[in-house]
């Protein structure tokens, strides 16, 4: 018989996105953390609470640059009724704790420990140098310009909680309390194979940046243009959190990734209701998931946004929701999407208006880089007339 | 006198935040290009617009895997009615454009040239092998599963437009146009200097965060601690695009930043009326703009926030303006704000309500943390009462 290779693709089984979804949710969970310095730590997620070990700050400190002092002092000092302040002249490293007494000012820095006998700091900017110290020309209150014990925290205080993604301050945060490295969780190794040449050039690069923006690496594998043998080499790999294929998936003859997959490991969902990527295919060799993508473009890129990335982002401890930002608009023209579907609309705003971008039956790349964002049709309905109100996902 | 070093520093002269904008607007402009693999130019602004320099596709293209035939041949053909195309075995690798006949269908996979006599392509899900060839189940329409020439684009069309940061499909795009480098803006390496070691703990890795946010590179320079002499090494560099020294940028005795930038540059801006970091200074060494962040955390990530990103962003070629989300929240408490200064107001979400978190006096870095966002109270306003609507910056 025709076209009968020894190992024929097996045949498509469309499931729902949401048997999809709970797929991805049984089969992989947060990696395991690693202890990266906070230097490096911008983005990634926090593996553990981070909980004050002490009070934060440990003693009173300026809390800006001015002159450390007694604020009952200046009560009274003003613009028109200038108060003198002696400044002693002291070696403070060779006595930090020396106290300030009750007439006297010192000068000092933000993070310096308030000397005894100080309660507050007033600015540079409202003193003057004179000829044995300064005139001070306003008041400050006690605890003014100064941090008390405790201020940014207590001791168990839980000032980060596990499972957030470490923002610039956060990394400040950390350095303030003393910490100099954190446990985050580690970044997912994403193995890339790709069945054709063709399919790598346009979809690697794409997939790359994909995974970079939710939290994994990737670990490109290698090519294998129509050879099983070579294929099942590279897919089958025990050092990777997930490993994806690219191209190939479908039912020709030189679609050998299907039933090599299903040979060394196992298919459990052979094709899922979304579009475009409706040949997307999820399964296992040993521990590790396998997900075989679409080779054209705009299928392979929605199989990943529609799918895929909900698996790279629930391996790094990030939120698996899309990590779109979402507004909202109104449709220019009706959006027309085949019933039993779930369906990735690219629209364009122009002027508040969402302008669907389905040319040429909805498989042009083009359409998504033409596109601000995606709006989502679900499986139960067939599109949206002109005038709807839509969410749409933000590219 | 007391109090009065050889070089004291200069006294602040407070200006507007937009004259401060204006400086940055009027001082940078955005970097020359450099040409980087498509593999790495994700997020990179491109730097010049792409243009098609030919018809993508070239030729007509099966758009899926199945079977290259006339389409015509399958008019009438349904689940009831099947209908026989012959599928001759052919070395196509010998014979690349041996025509398909009417009566005849030959496989192709997605990205192949459309063999010529096809006109489309019917998917291999609507055909069942039979003793000579395959079965037909479904008619197929001209030009279905088929792309025609330019369908992605056509000679001359603008596909990217310059300034655009890329995006993953971007990435596809360009490789479909057969693109391999891209000329994107060089990313802006910013010098960053701490005068003293407790400022660069704390601040030093929020920084490079934030910069690395904005699409710039950190390159340490290292400390100065109250050492006018190795302070003014670190800060004349001709190497970098921009740079940054944290702390020491008030009016103390060790406080050297701004004199040793007078002296071996200019000040342009003493001082800017933003709430906190109102000590922030700009000028400029030659022809690299430098910036004297103040040391306080919360106040050296509001002065970035508030200015000195606007000038990382606009060198990287991207959007100056603030590049965090934003959404409306009705304010749960009141918000004062100091007459005469745009404050940054840390807020936390709850319920929909924005939390003011202006935590002991408003200078605590905790405030950030436990914020989602922040709101913008502006020079000529002393804040928002209770149930006002207001606009978030999300962090």
């Amino acid at each position: 018989m025709f076209n009968s290779p020894p190992h024929s693709p097996p045949p498509f089984d469309r499931r729902l996105p949401a048997e999809a979804w709970a797929w991805v949710d049984g089969h992989v969970c947060t990696l395991s953390p690693e202890r990266v310095p906070v230097t490096d730590a911008a983005s990634r997620v926090l593996a553990a609470a981070i909980c004050a070990g002490s009070d934060v700050p440990a003693r009173p400190l300026a809390a800006d640059d001015g002159y450390a002092l007694c604020a009952a002092a200046t009560a009274g000092a003003g613009a028109y009724n200038p108060l003198p302040l002696r400044v002693p002249e002291l070696d403070v490293a060779t006595d930090p704790n020396a106290a300030v007494l009750p007439g006297d000012a010192r000068p000092v820095v933000w993070g310096q420990p308030l000397p005894p006998g100080a309660d507050a700091v007033l600015p540079f900017d409202d003193a003057e140098p004179s000829a044995d110290g300064i005139e001070v020309y306003a008041a400050v209150a006690s605890g003014e310009q100064a941090s008390r014990v405790g201020d940014e925290c207590v001791v168990g205080d839980i000032v980060l909680h596990p499972g957030r993604p470490l923002r610039p301050q956060d990394l400040g945060m950390l350095r303030l309390l003393g910490i100099a490295k954190a446990d985050v969780v580690r970044s997912p190794r994403v193995g890339l194979v790709s069945s054709r040449t063709e399919a790598h050039d346009v979809d690697g690069d794409m997939l790359r940046a994909l995974i970079a923006r939710d939290g994994g690496t990737v670990v490109f594998r290698g090519f294998a243009d129509s050879d099983r043998k070579q294929l099942g080499e590279l897919l089958a790999a025990d050092d990777l959190d997930l490993m994806l294929c690219v191209g190939g998936t479908g039912l020709g003859i030189n679609d050998h990734a299907s039933s090599v997959l299903a040979e060394l490991g196992r298919i459990d969902i052979r094709g899922v209701a979304i579009g475009p990527g409706d040949t997307l295919t999820l399964g296992g060799i040993g521990t590790t998931p396998v997900c075989l993508l679409p080779g054209p473009p705009l299928a392979c890129f929605s199989a990943y946004e529609l799918v895929v990335g909900r698996l790279v982002r629930r391996l790094a401890g990030r939120n698996p929701d899309w990590p779109h930002a979402v507004c909202e608009a109104t449709l220019a023209r009706k959006i027309a999407s085949p019933l039993g579907t779930l369906q990735l609309c690219r629209v364009r705003l122009r002027k508040g208006l969402a302008e669907p971008l389905d040319l040429a039956g909805g498989r042009l790349l083009r359409s998504a880089v033409d596109a601000d964002g995606f709006v989502l049709v679900p499986l139960h309905c067939e599109g949206y007339p002109e005038g709807e109100q839509v969410q749409i996902f933000l590219f």
